[in-house]
């Protein structure tokens, strides 16, 4: 049985849609949920609901809690899957690129460009990819999204194809 | 074979979500898409894509081109869905009740508090019920929701329960 | 609050796929399941799990079990939905009829060509407009399927069409 | 662009359900819509239909249909996934392992318990992984399911279990 940890942080694959104010926001998560949707016999998934807010207002002080989170986290050796607002998604990796040391596991950062459960979502194929590349990727920090994985310094959002491409070197901000 | 005709103008259940700006949106009709979902092998549906805004958006004189269309479809002698959001349904059902000659056919208001295809939603039912209420409802105007009927005077809409109740006589505003 | 009764006898409605044998079969009813993804606040749905089995396997025994779980439920005065298979449906409902009294409520009977939560499925239609029904039709026994409402005594399955079509009278068998 | 090969031979992953006949069954592929539900920017996925029976009723001819296909296809030095049924997917496995030359790319055999589109399928998931797996894997001969990857000779069905699971050395039958 292999362990794996679900750091969930908030973003577009974990948002809801509020009948009150007819809106999407982070409310409660509801990656465990959809996570029950899927079949993991040999993996033992626990789960760390640290935040549940949109990328674009995460703080250097949110940033320090992940980075605090994922260090707790590493004398266990499990991989480690971080879900994660898409915009400032790279951002964040960097930082716990800069921030960590050397790495025994993979670290997978992941999200969505619809949330989960909306009609079309790419979110639970990436929540299905991400678990699956903790299996198979090396130490490291990774990004997983749509059927792609990128080392974390080799990738940036575009905006306007609504996905994650692969760039040269991605100078730390 | 029996005519139904489904005139839509937005509304939270024809929104969908915008993967660009984050938000949801009325952009273009998906009922005729969700329509194709359900088995009508005895009803031929003709949808009208009137308008497609948020009802709390809509003016008088949307209102006046939804009575001019309704109107131009009575002497079809067909059943009339007209699809809404929510927030004003009501409004647009009085102000057809007044403007409206006798009528020989029922005609249907229905709307969702969750958009077509999200996790949870109430559209498909409250579509279901509608194209249902259709062949049973005498002449007159009615709002179908959650396996209810309302005389269209007899109705409001309760935003903390998240839903339509009865009321007493609606005096047109 | 309106109570309604659902009495479930098995049918296509209500089969599981098999993952070790590799077929469909009424195994558990998975009726209650599927209402909940319903929206009824008016409705208080009591569900009674009667038998589940196919409807090509109903025997006289069988039909004699519903006939008098039905006249149990008439004191209550409330609508009741029986779920059945569509092959002998139409044969159950005149039994039915033959042996109910005088009835103060609508009966509806219905199922479904493919099972609930299979691609494609017209059973939570069926479902839906069933419960719909139950609210609007006068005192009776009727089919409701596909958008479609029938007298008992004025239906038949076209298995050729996959689903039922109106005759004139149903000679009781 | 990354070009990837899927090889469909049927199995209960392609199995629909026959409203006529009240049964699931191989009629015609659907893999081909399923993978549309992915996004698969970087990826252009070329689905070849071989077959499309039980994975009990293959014989040594289907076999070695499968084999010759395979072959064909190693000069586009393109990885590939076979959709197959459960029951003797690692036999079919090992038989392309005897037969074929030393590989360049990987090869990924995967299935379902459950076919598409049916209420709690692994389907979807299975294929979403194998997809993803075939950019990881280096060369050779697969099996991927339930978020697990298993080179062709460490894998049997355990049909209690309702899934695959680890052996040591699978003798080539």
């Amino acid at each position: 049985m292999t362990v794996i940890y679900v750091v969930t942080t908030g973003g577009t694959i974990d948002k809801v849609y509020s009948e009150q104010q007819g809106v999407v926001a982070n409310v409660e998560s509801k990656i465990d949920r959809y996570l029950r949707l899927l079949r993991l016999p040999d993996t033992e998934v626990r789960v760390v609901p640290l935040m549940n807010i949109d990328s674009l207002d995460m703080t250097d002080s949110d940033r320090a809690r992940i980075l605090e989170t994922v260090k707790g986290l590493l004398p266990e050796k499990a991989p480690i899957l971080i879900t994660h607002g898409t915009d400032t998604m790279v951002e964040t990796g960097l930082y716990l690129q800069r921030g960590l040391p050397k790495l025994d596991v993979p670290i997978v950062m992941t999200g969505a460009m619809a949330p989960l459960g909306f009609e079309g979502s790419d979110a639970l194929q990436n929540l299905t990819e991400s678990l699956f590349a903790l299996r198979l990727l090396p130490a490291g920090i990774y990004l997983v999204s749509h059927n792609q994985v990128f080392p974390i310094s080799n990738v940036r959002k575009d905006r306007t194809l609504g996905r994650f491409v692969r760039i040269e070197e991605n100078s730390a901000k």
